[in-house]
């Protein structure tokens, strides 16, 4: 990746425009009898045509043998060392539902649990309480708990899943888990990693003692565990680095903060992929970068479903032709990470990345593939190379030196 | 390759096991007519048919254009960034003759010279002796040279070459050599390149001193340079960063060496490839990652044979039935690094990398080379990331961020 000073240095302001398609989960293993993996199982008449036309390569989110989760992975393919700037649970879920995370924040990860008359954790799910539980008992917490100097948001994910935010004046997230990760024991006091931490940690503690006793009438919730306390990331923006005005288009809550954090407006309310396609016409005119987040690949091959998978790329591939008909300078498309049906789960596995502009190698051979792109002329690179890849072909990099 | 602190972190301890199979000095290049590699050359039914189920890469040792020894070579496979962790020729040379070099100990090669009356040196390497006469010169100052508070060792590696270790508490090895590298001046006072080596260089000079003395008599061998002061390098072991239990299979004691600075368990004594697959065998149960080494095709290229490298890699083929009858979760063939016939010395090239688990995409072509690893699946990578890579297929590693 280029140096974040020499990014400043050298990117242009320019009319070209940039668009990322960024199927979750892209990569795959063969996952069937036919040694195929999803994405080679897919009809995909128009990314197979365009990959002709186009340089393929074969992408590392961060490095060789790392999974990421997906703010790494995302971050990565923003353009950021996303092994320095980790983003920490808390604020990614509070990012997750959809709050507006400030510099002055500090969130963490809250999960309802029970506890026995010893105050000893005998469930750290408390039994995996249904939402609209933790709705009535985050609100519960949002009247009845009180503390010096900090506002609280206190926010439902789902099932036994919330969020608290302290929002207040020089909070600092060096600080424990009261989650002890297991059962047997009781909830930890939070500790201060930092001696800037004590007044967080104090803070951090009282909440967990007032939100015990609001919660000691209820059954099988009536305990809180904290884990992952985060604040803001505060990395720099795109506008800072690239000059871009960038557009976000995301269904899902975690994906849209992942692209504010980063300085990208968040375009619209989407709740289909067609209609993600739908506000990236829409909104055509008004940005230079687009970046567009198809989630149902990475839910298919976490559920271990190849087909179910090999049908969203379809879907995806049938709405391709509505962002080729835009004609952007450059068009990536590429995922954030591999979630192989086989697996289950993210993997470490490279994927591929499409990269389309006037001024590639193009392949010259129709198939968007792993193994096609495991013979790309990009060759292998790192998605923290790719939004730099994407500027020069864009044209919006000035030469390095004389 | 993954930061060591997030290896720590990710890293869990699970009953997969992964085997390293290690050809020393794999690589090659064309060596006749045909324009064959040696592993070209050789016929290998069963590199071939694995590698038709494997992903095959081609690895850099370090970094492009590095020719590296043994001993970077090995770190670098074992996953250490082996530019800033070098073993110091001392140390090598300690492990190389099979000394356990502890954490407190000073190694210095020693050579054998020859010096005039006027103590300008004549030959660097005393005329190059027999090892037998090394060997009595070796003898005579382990009985009458003596250091205060220091207890020393002096150990033989072959004609003029010897190793000697220094014992004690507060040994530095920031020394200047006493060999100047060339003849017709007298050897350096070894200098303390911090203050802190004052003590360990003004022992190393009396030891010269005494030296000097004893071998006063002797002649061509009359004198001794100290070059390549170091300590033992101290590196986080496998069982820190990786969670495995190690074992390492070798013939020659610098492998055996090697492997133990790592914290491998060095398995048995074997004396032939053939041996060393019997103690993998015999040792399967006991550990969930293996490095067995083969040292021979290493021997053949320096030599300039092509045709025994062929037939040391045609033993090694015939014998890999045996390590995959014992179903390894992961499974790598490769080199520390290439040993060109043509050359007859280390090289710079990267060499071919076999990777074998159920989590990879198959080449499904048989055949493995330098060629046919070039066009592989895992692309160019370098060795420190092979173990991250090995850890990744064995699902030993947990995802990174949220």
């Amino acid at each position: 990746m280029i140096p974040n000073h020499i990014r400043r240095e050298l990117s242009v302001k320019t009319p070209s425009k940039i668009v990322f398609l960024i199927l979750d989960g892209l990569g795959g293993l063969p996952a069937g009898a036919d040694g195929q993996t999803e994405l080679e199982r897919a009809r995909t008449p128009n990314l197979d045509a365009l990959a002709a036309k186009s340089a393929l390569g074969l992408s590392t989110p961060l490095v060789p043998g790392l999974t990421p989760g997906s703010g790494p992975a995302h971050l990565a393919l923003f353009g950021y060392d996303a092994l320095e700037h980790n983003i920490g649970r808390g604020a990614l879920s509070a990012l997750g539902v959809g709050f507006d995370l400030g510099p002055q924040d500090l969130a963490a990860r809250m999960n309802f649990c029970t506890v026995d008359q010893a105050g000893i954790i005998t469930d750290r799910r408390a039994g995996r309480i249904p939402t609209v539980l933790n709705e009535r008992l985050c609100a519960r917490l949002r009247a009845e708990v009180q503390l010096p100097g900090v506002e609280l948001h206190i926010l439902t994910e789902e099932q036994y899943r919330a969020v608290v935010v302290f929002q207040g004046p020089g909070l600092d997230d060096r600080l424990s888990d009261s989650d002890p990760q297991h059962t047997g024991v009781p909830p930890q006091a939070i500790a201060a990693l930092d001696p800037a931490a004590a007044r967080s940690a104090d803070l951090a503690n009282q909440f967990v003692t007032q939100a015990q006793r609001v919660l000691a009438s209820e059954h099988p919730a009536n305990m809180v565990l904290l884990r992952g306390f985060a604040t803001h990331p505060s990395l720099p923006t795109f506008a800072d680095l690239y000059k871009l005005t960038p557009g976000a288009i995301a269904v899902y809550p975690m994906y849209k903060g992942l692209a504010r954090i980063v300085g990208m407006r968040v375009l619209g309310a989407a709740h289909s992929v067609a209609e993600e396609f739908d506000l990236l016409q829409e909104h055509w005119a008004r940005h230079d970068f687009f970046y567009l987040h198809v989630k149902p690949t990475d839910s298919a091959g976490e559920d271990g479903d190849p087909a179910r998978k090999a049908a969203v790329i379809e879907e995806f591939d049938a709405l391709l032709p509505l962002a080729l008909a835009l004609q952007p300078e450059v068009l990536v498309v590429t995922g954030d990470h591999s979630t192989p049906s086989r697996l289950k789960s993210h993997s470490w596995h490279p994927l591929p990345l499409l990269l389309r502009s006037a001024y590639v190698l193009p392949e010259g051979r129709a198939g968007f593939s792993e193994r096609a792109a495991a013979r790309g002329s990009l060759g292998h690179l790192q998605h923290a190379d790719v939004l730099d890849l994407a500027m020069a072909h864009a044209l919006k990099y000035d030469k390095f030196g004389a």
